[in-house]
């Protein structure tokens, strides 16, 4: 809120719940990330699933479209529509997607895509013939066991830049994700599991030059990854997305303080269950989303933690359980007596599981500037 | 898909994932409800917060606008331009709420507002003053200890109403909602909350009434409370709102079948790791959402239980795990041998666990009606 916003004036203007962004601690987050792969040498090349905003990313670019990762292919349309042209797609595709694949290449766009298996090779070989130039492919690597991709050392990593080849579908080089990395429990083993990513990546885009393919492009990436890698030879490009927001899980890692959040959720005081010692609030779980990322982490954060209307935070005030509009707000010891008792109309703010998942239960961003400036909107889109 | 469509052809055409509503289930769904309405005499005021779409309520209503319940003001405010104009708002007001509820009053929409606090009625009576008419307040009655109201027998249910009334906002009656039916575990413990639900609503308002107040509207309300009471003297109105789809926590407490979910989401196979046991498809928690609500229910059904592209259920073939755009398909016993071994491309369903926490990730329904129909496209709305 600005500060010549009233507390009461606050509470009569402004609908809730309502997505805050904070706009000073988002470009705090984007710069350590820049100087963090600036350090390591490596190009960033960011995922833009977490804002899924075109202004946030101007942010992130200093409004000079530059290389981005995608999740869907609306993400790379609508970043398409804004000047966005060399853009990865990093989920592993299916026929259904090659139409608008073909569109795409069509403006112009240079397109990263991503498979790992000889089928998916075999249809994109077949499919590419009748493609505008301007895709490559990347094969994905399982580097973890955590999700898609052939391990670094499969002969099917070789069949299928073969398949390619033959087909006449450019090979780009190699994709990972190290999905484990969110299950980590220390910054040594984040540390781990970032050289393993890069080991395996490296190690599989190697496999592929000696056979003679083109694996210019050997794509790593993580948030955890990304801030606690050593060092990344060999690696030509880090994608990462939850960083520019953080959340409670990667606090929960270690990879921020909970400080450096910057998205929140804006929510009113509707009632009060005093014996139980709860406080109901009009955000939930519609507006938190059902994630309970930390629910495995060794500090459960329920569907998110307290800050006042300010952002600061309210230690160990949880929203304890939600409703699709309601939620629910108890100190974490459950004690009655420790009710945070604010009168109906006071705002909170709830910082998040899981910022991908919160940001994409609203249509926008209410950004909160430095002192004394204006809030502004921007706009989120969702949707595939 | 409409039987003209070739398997080949649809995996061309249509983008997944996809929101896909079965709408001959969903009629027979409805009229389950209304034939059990009838039977118990009582009015049904349906909730729209899971489907929110102007064409379901169409059907829900045979087109012809008709009481019903929302959860949201941006809910109120677009069935409200649709030409419903009797509508409950089932969530505690706070005062950034006022301005839009004195805009609803003004257009002429009879509105009912709910509050459980001497706090929040103090609040009502003096912003009421300036009010268009057209509202009536309901108090909250909490007859399950689930989440907000006061209980039956509590004083301040008597000085709230005083209030009210002493501050000229009309007393409209009582409200309740048995969220507790959620976690029964039998048919029996079904019909006794809804036994709880209805007798501790219908003694609040007798006691208003013996106070001279106005209790008119006696409104109970769960889809499992509202299919399983055995009778319902005294209550005037039943709220309920998943029914119109039911999902997997419905059929987890045998509310309905399996075959009776109207809403899935489909899904293209991207991959495999065969050793693991996995198929890979585009649908990840952005589709599905984050609800695990069968996760606490005697039959864990993971993300989502999957079916055949043309609905046909794959007994025991689960969502088990879910990344942003990536599900993982597995078979409930984890046996690596029994994988859904399907070609890339291949399109299946996947049961939601919870229908309003689904639906709300998509922007419309495809919606697939009588065989040889055309599919159809039908809006949602979100946001509040």
């Amino acid at each position: 809120m600005s500060p010549t916003e009233s507390a009461d004036a606050m509470q009569r203007m402004i609908d809730t719940p309502t997505l805050l962004l904070d706009e000073p601690r988002m470009r705090a987050n984007i710069a350590r990330m820049r100087e963090r792969m600036a350090t390591l040498g490596v190009a960033l090349r960011p995922h833009v699933k977490t804002a899924k905003s075109i202004e946030v990313a101007s942010v992130m670019f200093d409004e000079a479209p530059a290389p981005i990762t995608v999740s869907t292919l609306l993400e790379a349309e609508v970043f398409a529509d804004h000047g966005y042209d060399d853009i990865t797609y990093a989920v592993g595709i299916a026929p259904n997607k090659f139409r608008r694949i073909a569109a795409l290449l069509a403006r112009g766009v240079k397109l990263q895509l991503t498979l790992d298996s000889l089928e998916a090779a075999r249809l994109v070989a077949d499919a590419s013939k009748g493609w505008p130039s301007g895709a490559r492919i990347l094969i994905e690597i399982d580097t973890d066991g955590h999700r898609a991709g052939v391990r670094p050392d499969d002969v099917k990593l070789l069949e299928i830049a073969a398949i390619l080849a033959g087909g006449g579908a450019p090979v780009g080089g190699v994709l990972t994700h190290a999905g484990g990395s969110y299950d980590c429990r220390s910054a040594d083993s984040i540390r781990e599991v970032a050289e393993q990513e890069r080991a395996g990546a490296v190690g599989a885009a190697d496999r592929l030059r000696r056979q003679g393919h083109d694996a210019s492009v050997v794509s790593v990436g993580s948030t955890p990854t990304a801030l606690f890698a050593k060092a990344l030879p060999g690696v030509t490009e880090v994608r990462a997305g939850v960083y520019v927001f953080f959340d409670l899980v990667m606090a929960g890692l270690g990879v921020c303080s909970v400080d450096d959040i910057a998205i929140s959720v804006l929510t009113s005081v509707i009632g009060h269950q005093r014996e139980r010692g709860w406080t109901i609030v009009d955000a939930g779980w519609m507006a938190m989303s059902r994630d309970r990322g930390t629910a495995d982490q060794r500090l459960d954060q329920g569907y998110g933690l307290v800050c006042s209307a300010d952002g600061a935070v309210l230690p160990d005030y949880l929203m304890v359980s939600a409703n699709q509009e309601h939620g629910i707000i108890a100190h974490r010891s459950g004690d009655p007596a420790r009710i945070l008792d604010l009168p109906i109309g006071t705002m909170l703010r709830v910082l998040p599981n899981h910022a991908c998942a919160t940001g994409a239960q609203f249509d926008g961003y209410r950004v909160l500037g430095a002192a004394g400036a204006a809030d502004r909107y921007w706009q989120r889109f969702h949707g595939w």
